[in-house]
């Protein structure tokens, strides 16, 4: 990886602006000279006790990517997290992920496909896979007595169809920006810098839109989706003194991509996608209630001593409160990859082109033991919602604690380097 | 087809808003009176003299979508077209797909996930592909004597990977919108009124965001794509009184999806990018001058003699004076469907994962015979930039003229109906 370090050290002497000089390295037929508009700023801080993107207020884009190390050389990591980490701090600020310079006759150091757009509330947020510590069976990097027991492998949950090409990796990165080309060019300049150490494993693209009035989003299923939140978000996210040094002020990200069979949903009764969800379609309220953020009043009964939100009510099997759970800070999107071929055995037994679209699920936990894992073992197996949705890809990565300038992201997993 | 008919009957008969009443009808454990707040509207128009959607000034998403026509009967298209333009009005002034009602026990007349979004501009532009006027030799709706002359079926290009998956087509939707879940909200909802005449067939989605200085776009090669419109854009798009009545106002669409080899790109010479294009990267001006919008100057050349745009550059090549073709108008979008396996042949002889992203090309045309169809033969064969393309999928489509509140879109096509 001498190259990325060559790269490195030039981004570091480098001015920091996006310049393209009038210098005499300048390619005979290129326009000297041409100068690149800095574009207005609009940036959620990069440096900090937490990493952002987490509990910040969700953007409308979002591109998850993870990526397989392939290098044997722990250094090679350190250096990967140290030009990523100075790459992620001028992007979400607004600049190219390395300085421009003059020299036409090189890759540019940015694809520049961003140029002029803004910085769009970027925010890019990293996370460390089991492989990073371990990979079969191997300690890659010496960091196998350093894996956190709430990173675990995660177990194969009932009705699991994950597919290896949507699953796992050693390293993640979640690029969320109010705009899909600024998270996409954040995540490709980030890859252009692993080409030695990592490659890209799996990506997914994602969207959501917060309504003007500020009301909850809706999902594809068309029900609000978000409209509980953990009562204590700092406790619920982030890691405490409980955790190794370098995951304090850190968290634990379980991403699932979950598949919806929308044509399936769309011919399901109304009345009944309520029965599945345990919430009314256009108000959001628990059912029989009237407003969104009622509580769901679980032990409710009907005339029959039937409970109002059925037993496998997607609601019901999701509170934490009612299964013994931890709180968890969700984090979801849309997603849509246009259609694919289907095949289903089961009513309506259809074969053809289907959506392939649904939910990018993530959130964030202290410890996904207590949290999803725990939560969704149930839902897994119990959850009327099922017949609609199905888990094809994921993954758990331990977000390290915020970086402070000069450091770089997870440095305190390292040691002194 | 007789529920589409039935359920039309119900739309044209109920109140057009989006109501849920307090009625009898409504389900025991349902919230009577939920009401759905109206979106603010934020409308193009949907009647007129041609489609929206063609030289509407391009929303920052789109979703494409080609069907099937599966069914025999031409009264079934007939029907088909009509719900489709009932439902296009609607959508596009911002209402639900099919007024709502108050039944809870039916699917929802519309899916409800962009309740409470801004009409966000969308557009909904219908076309024609060759099959519904002859597919497999076969005259299925008695339209076969109807089929335009420019309305070919597309040579096969040099170079050309086209995937049946995500090719052709019987009927096409170009939906565009300020937000992609508008846009992939509106074709949901037309599909599942075609049930029972026609399927999905391929889908994708496509994003652009126009800087906020009004600058001229980049796609993903960081290029600025779209700097040269024709002069006359009308001449170039709308179909005269040479064309058959139901044309006339109408433009034929040519669809091409175009991944870009992203990873190779990025590790090309700037100056060789700039070569490969005719253009400048960052100002986006043509090779040796100093202004995006200065005219190419093809037959400048240097000291040498050789011409400052190379023969075989992007910009020469698609220049419709240059290359005695008609002007086409282009609109654009970049795809982003995350990353793929992929195995390279050429240099750099790689495999592995690599983005399944580019180009979501689309043109407007009078006849593609002169327009796209011989710009694109000679470019399929000499542009410098194939070695970073590969055409995928795609398709041609008449799209009529515009309609009259009370018609259905194409509805000169089928005589009096």
């Amino acid at each position: 990886m001498s190259s990325l370090r060559g790269s490195r050290r030039g981004l570091l002497t480098a001015a920091g602006g996006l310049v393209a000089g009038a210098g005499a390295g300048v390619a005979a037929r290129a326009a000297p000279g041409e100068a690149i508009p800095k574009p207005p700023v609009t940036a959620e801080a990069f440096w900090g006790a937490h990493q952002a993107g987490i509990v910040t207020p969700p953007q409308s884009h979002c591109y998850f990517a993870a990526f397989d190390l392939t290098t044997d050389s722990r250094d090679d990591v350190i250096d990967l997290l140290r030009a990523w980490t100075d790459a992620a701090a001028r992007m979400t600020s607004g600049q190219t992920a390395r300085a421009m310079g003059d020299d036409l006759d090189i890759p540019g150091p940015d694809s520049a496909d961003a140029v002029g757009l803004p910085t769009a509330r970027l925010t890019l947020t990293f996370g460390f896979g089991p492989g990073l510590f371990v990979k079969d069976g191997k300690d890659r990097y010496g960091l196998a007595g350093s894996r956190p027991p709430p990173l675990i492998d995660l177990p194969r949950f009932n009705g699991d169809q994950l597919v290896p090409e949507k699953t796992g990796g050693d390293l993640s990165i979640q690029a969320c920006a109010d705009d899909p080309l600024v998270a996409f060019h954040a995540v490709r300049q980030l890859a252009r810098m692993s080409h030695d150490a990592a490659d890209l494993r799996w990506a997914q693209t994602g969207f959501t839109t917060r309504p003007a009035d500020g009301s909850t989003p809706r999902n594809l299923m068309g029900f609000k989706d978000g409209t509980h939140s953990p009562e204590l978000v700092d406790k619920a996210v982030w890691v405490g003194d409980d955790g190794p040094a370098w995951m304090r002020g850190g968290s634990y990200l379980v991403v699932r991509r979950i598949r919806m069979a929308l044509e399936h949903w769309d011919r399901t009764k109304v009345s009944f996608q309520e029965q599945t969800m345990g919430r009314h379609k256009y108000s959001g309220a628990p059912l029989g209630l009237k407003n969104e953020f009622e509580p769901l009043g679980l032990d409710r009964n009907d005339a029959d001593e039937n409970p109002i939100i059925p037993e496998n009510a997607h609601v019901r099997l999701g509170n934490a409160a009612e299964n013994g759970t931890a709180e968890i800070l969700r984090r979801g999107y849309s997603y849509n990859d246009g259609v694919n071929f289907t095949a289903e055995r089961w009513p309506p037994w259809r074969q053809g082109m289907e959506y392939d679209a649904g939910l990018l699920f993530m959130c964030y936990q202290t410890d996904p033991r207590t949290g999803f894992v725990r939560m969704y073992e149930k839902m897994a197996r119990f959850d009327m919602l099922n017949q609609y949705v199905t888990h094809t890809g994921g993954g758990l990565f331990a977000c390290p604690g915020g970086v402070r300038e000069g450091e770089f992201i997870g440095q305190g997993l390292f040691g002194s380097v």
